[in-house]
C-alpha cells in the first residue's frame, strides 16, 4: 500500500465517480469502487468523464464487486447511492468499515444519518450535500454539466481533523469543498428548494421554468418553502428570512431545468420520495408543525410511485 | 307542433342523451337536440342506448346544428355541455331562448350558473345534479352503466311550477328526479367527494380503490373534505356531520371507479378543473377561508393540464 489516504467509493454513480474522481486527480489519494452493474466495462476501461471544467478519465486503484472483496484499510469511505428505502447503507459498507474509518455521506434529503449511526456508533460520521449537474450517460461514461461543490460537515454538527482532511483532499483535485459546523442548517437550506421543486415538478410533469411561469404554482411552490423554513426554525435552524426570495430569483433566472426526481420518474427509475418529502413530513408530525401543503405533495407523489 | 312540451338538449353527450331520451319515451315531450360532431349519423339513425334498465333507441324530433336553426318555442332548454371555460354556453343556446324559457343545467361543479344569470336575467334557471355512470362510445352510440338519478331546484333557491313539470316529465320516462328548494346544498355534497376525488384520481394515476388503500392519500381525502365541509358553511350551507365518513364508506365498498376527470385525463379530453376546483379556490379566497389541501392540488392539476 502507499502513503496515499486510502478512499473507498461505494455507490459508484454519477455524483461519486466526478467527485472521487477530481479527488484522485489531485494525486494524495489512492480510490478504490464499489461497482456492480458497470463492473465489466469499468474494470477494463475505467470511467471516463466529460465536464467543461475539462474532460478526465478516471481508473481507480481497485474495483471490487462488495465490501468483503476490498482489502485495504479504509480512511474514508464515501457514500453516494441514492437514499432509498431499498437500499440498506450499512450492509453494503459493514465489511470495509474499520474502527478508524469515516464515513462520508454525498446525498440528499433529511434525517438520511440516522441508520449509519445506529450501526456504526464508533465511527465519524461526515454528512455533505452535493451541488451538482452530473449524468451517467452508459457503463463508465459521465457527462457533467453544472456546478460541482460540495458543503459538509461532521454530524450532528462541528468540524474535525478527518474533515479537514478530506476538504484538502477535495480541494487538491479542483473541488470547491466547504466545511460548515452546522450541517444540518446546510441541510435544510438545500431542503427549502428541493422539497417543492422535485415533487411538483414529477406531479405536474414540469421544468422548473414551467413551474415559474405559472402564478398558482409558484404561489404552490413558495407555500411549500415557507412551511420548510417553519420546520427548520422549529428543528432550530433559523433560516436567512431572504432565503426563499433569493432561491426563487436564482430559479427564474436559471435555464428550464428538471429536477433530479424528475429525471428519475421520466426514466422509470425510484425516487428519493422519502428521504426529500417523507422524512420532512414526519419531522413535521414529530414537531407539531402543520404542513398541509407538503403533505398534499407527499401523499400523491408517493401514489403515483406505486401507481 | 303538438301539444307536448319543448325540450331543446343542448350539449348532446351521453348524459343529455341518456336523460332526455328516457323523458322522450313517457310520451309527454318532443325533445330536439342540437348536434355537432355526431349530426350525420344522429341524422340517420338516431341514437342508441344500451343500459341495464332497457336498451331504448331515441329518434330526436328535432336534430340542429346550431340554436338559431331550431325553429320551436322551446319551453325548457336543457344544457348538458360540460363546464369548460372554451365553451360559451350563452352563445350556444341564445337564439332559442324564449322570455317563457327555462333553462336547465345538468352539469357539475360549482358557481357555474353565473353566467347564465348575467346572460339571460328574466329567466327561470333550474340548476341540476346528476348521479350516473354514462359514456358515449361510437357517434350515436351511448353505453350506461351506472344509476342515473338528478336532483334539481330553481337557483338560487326554491322550487317553482316549471321544477315540478320537469320533475313529472323525467318521472314519466322512469327517471328518479329529486326536487330540493337548497339546490346549493345539494352541489356543496356532491362537491365533498368530487373535489378529492377527481383531482388526486388524475395527479396520482389512480382510481378510487388504489386511493382508498393508501393511508395517506386517504388522510389528503379527509382533510379537503374537511377544507370543502368548512367552506360550504362559511357559504351558509352547514353539511351533516356524518357525510364524510358515509361518503369514505361507500366509495371503500364501490368497485373500482375511475372518476370523470381522470377518464377525461387518460382520453386527453378538456377536464372541469375550474367548475370543481378553481372556483372552490376562488370561493374559499371571497370567504377566507383556508383551504391549503385543495389549493395545492389545484395549482398542480392546473398545470400538469397545461403541460
Amino acid at each position: 500500500m502507499s502513503d496515499k489516504t486510502r478512499i473507498l467509493l461505494c455507490g459508484a454513480g454519477a455524483v461519486g465517480v466526478y467527485f472521487c474522481g477530481r479527488m484522485a486527480q489531485g494525486g494524495m489519494v489512492d480510490v478504490s469502487v464499489l461497482c456492480r452493474s458497470d463492473y465489466d466495462v469499468v474494470k477494463e476501461k475505467g470511467y471516463h468523464v466529460s465536464s467543461p471544467a475539462g474532460d478526465f478519465d478516471f481508473h481507480p486503484a481497485g474495483i471490487y464487486r462488495s465490501a468483503a472483496e476490498y482489502p485495504g484499510d479504509a480512511d474514508y469511505i464515501i457514500v453516494t447511492s441514492k437514499v432509498l428505502p431499498e437500499v440498506d447503507v450499512p450492509a453494503m459498507i459493514r465489511a470495509a468499515v474499520r474502527p478508524h474509518t469515516a464515513i462520508v455521506l454525498i446525498q440528499n434529503g433529511i434525517e438520511i444519518e440516522k441508520t449509519i449511526v445506529s450501526a456504526f456508533p464508533d465511527n465519524e460520521l461526515i454528512s455533505s450535500i452535493a451541488y451538482i449537474g452530473v449524468t451517467r450517460t452508459a457503463p463508465g461514461m459521465i457527462v457533467h454539466t453544472d456546478s460541482g461543490k460540495l458543503k459538509f460537515g461532521v454530524f450532528p454538527n462541528g468540524i474535525s481533523a478527518k474533515a479537514d482532511k478530506l476538504a484538502q483532499l477535495f480541494s487538491s483535485g479542483k473541488i470547491v469543498a466547504t466545511i460548515t459546523p452546522e450541517i444540518m442548517r446546510a441541510r435544510w437550506e438545500k431542503l427549502l428548494w428541493n422539497v417543492p421543486f422535485n415533487p411538483i415538478s414529477v406531479l405536474t410533469q414540469s421544468d422548473t421554468a414551467r413551474i415559474m411561469a405559472d402564478p398558482e404554482c409558484l404561489q404552490l411552490v413558495r407555500s411549500v418553502m415557507l412551511e420548510v423554513a417553519a420546520l427548520a426554525d422549529a428543528d432550530g435552524w433559523t433560516l436567512p428570512e431572504t432565503l426563499i426570495d433569493e432561491l426563487l430569483e436564482f430559479t427564474r433566472n436559471f435555464p428550464p431545468y428538471k429536477p433530479s426526481m424528475y429525471v428519475d420518474f421520466l426514466n422509470k427509475r425510484p425516487m428519493e420520495i422519502e428521504a426529500i418529502v417523507g422524512n420532512v413530513v414526519r419531522i413535521a408530525e414529530r414537531l407539531h408543525v402543520s404542513v398541509p401543503h407538503i403533505f398534499s405533495i407527499y401523499a400523491m407523489l408517493k401514489r403515483l410511485a406505486g401507481a
